[in-house]
């Protein structure tokens, strides 16, 4: 292991994307221990130099100077900061001057024009996580109408937090129902559609995945239970998957994929059109 | 009002991180009408082909060139996007080299090795998102023992979307209770803290909004009732914030801020502890 390095994310705003793109170039250097320090709402000359002072105590401190990564527009906050003794990478800087002459424009240098994660259509955004907050695990079936999606799949699947994410990020209403022993037992022979989701057909998408990963999640939230078994995990997915292809409803193995990637495949599958 | 420019935004993963950072640029210029394309997963070379002829089918149609922000690790991949006709500005690769000489090390170049918005917690994550839609709107003081904050206000100041976006961003157990009428009246005059919250007054943390945001937001999802009058929101307000005050509960105005401003906000303010 080497030494560690002190990496600083900062911005004017809420520091999310400073920090998700300087996460992302780090994750190309193997074995460096990085020390993180985020500093968002860094708008106005005084917050500047107190980030100054915070990034050369840290200078001070280690043999290698801290790295800097910053998405600052206001020019008279990033002169400051690079007074200071860290290597400054600031995102704007880098594209502005070029998009500039691409565009054969002066940009703004307007700081707040856009608001990280915020669009004009905050409003949908917010609505659209409260009505996958309401329209949750099958409570009700009273928003499905309303619905550009239903997921479907046996408990903890991840059909929950995508949901919120696709209402959060692009705007999108999602409900969920989850498939249950009892809504597959008792039929016929072949597994069908439980009955309430029949009017939605088309609205329908699968989260599935395999019954190793599912026992695991569902052991650390309750161990020792029929539901946390590998043969219940087994015997659940194994119905579900088999209603999946009887009915032709479209389906995803989730067992190796984030939250953010399960949306983005929705909306790549044409499954789903972005709201914005 | 200029020509209209199509801009696309390229990823190996979700897109996300190259559609908020190429937005955020875009803001900075004025009166360009930008037609959006956002492909994700350009993970081999042939979706990397196909982009290219997105690019180049949109380069025939318009006279201005096609913006490309990509954030593309795969050298392959990234050649064939530089073959396209669009001005192709990829965030790894001016930085990356700037970054190695920084580090003294060469970078792995390795596709997927930070996945965007997943890390090593990923489970911490959606736990936390469970968390707070079983914790939503006082249906339940069960979880509060376990929250790390516990939201309060009226209805209908973004107590639910905070808690949510808290959780799958931060990994932070974020419960809320919304604050009505009948728990503020029939007590004293001055208002006192609800009983049920007494025992986590630590982790009480308030939202409050001005009347007229408030009665537009309230009015738009229930028109017509008294719940949306400017009389019964200007109340709501005034009773919750004399509470807040007597009670010395720390609170904040989120009329003009976004959730994603509050949840760093209420993390800057030190009432909050990053779990990564």
């Amino acid at each position: 292991m080497e030494n560690k390095r002190s990496v600083f994310f900062i911005s004017d705003s809420t520091a999310i994307t400073a920090h998700t793109l300087g996460k992302s170039l780090l994750a190309q250097f193997e074995n460096i221990p990085f020390d993180e320090f985020i500093l968002p709402f860094v708008n106005n000359v005084e917050r500047a130099r107190q980030a100054v002072g915070n990034i050369n105590k840290e200078a001070k401190k280690n043999s290698a100077r801290p790295i800097v990564f910053c998405t600052l527009i206001d020019q008279s906050v990033r002169d400051i900061i690079m007074t200071s003794n860290g290597a400054v990478f600031n995102f704007f800087d880098t594209f502005i001057s070029r998009l500039e002459s691409e565009l054969r424009k002066e940009s703004t240098h307007a700081v707040g024009r856009y608001h990280e994660g915020v669009s004009d259509n905050y409003d949908v955004r917010i609505d659209a996580v409260n009505f996958a907050v309401n329209n949750d695990d099958g409570a009700t079936t009273k928003g499905f109408e309303k619905a550009d999606i239903i997921l479907i799949g046996v408990s903890r699947t991840g059909k929950t937090p995508t949901c919120i994410f696709l209402g959060l990020q692009f705007g999108l209403y999602a409900a969920n129902y989850p498939i249950t022993e009892d809504d597959l037992v008792g039929m016929s022979q072949e597994y069908s559609l439980p009955s309430v989701l029949q009017p939605f057909r088309k609205k329908l998408f699968g989260l599935t995945i395999n019954p190793e990963r599912l026992q695991k999640i569902r052991f650390a939230r309750r161990p020792n239970r029929p539901y946390s078994t590998y043969e219940q995990c087994a015997k659940e997915v194994s119905m579900t998957e088999n209603m999946f292809n009887q009915e032709n409803i479209p389906y995803l193995n989730v067992a190796t994929i984030s939250v953010e990637e399960i949306a983005a495949t929705l909306i790549r599958s044409g499954k789903l059109k972005r709201r914005f």
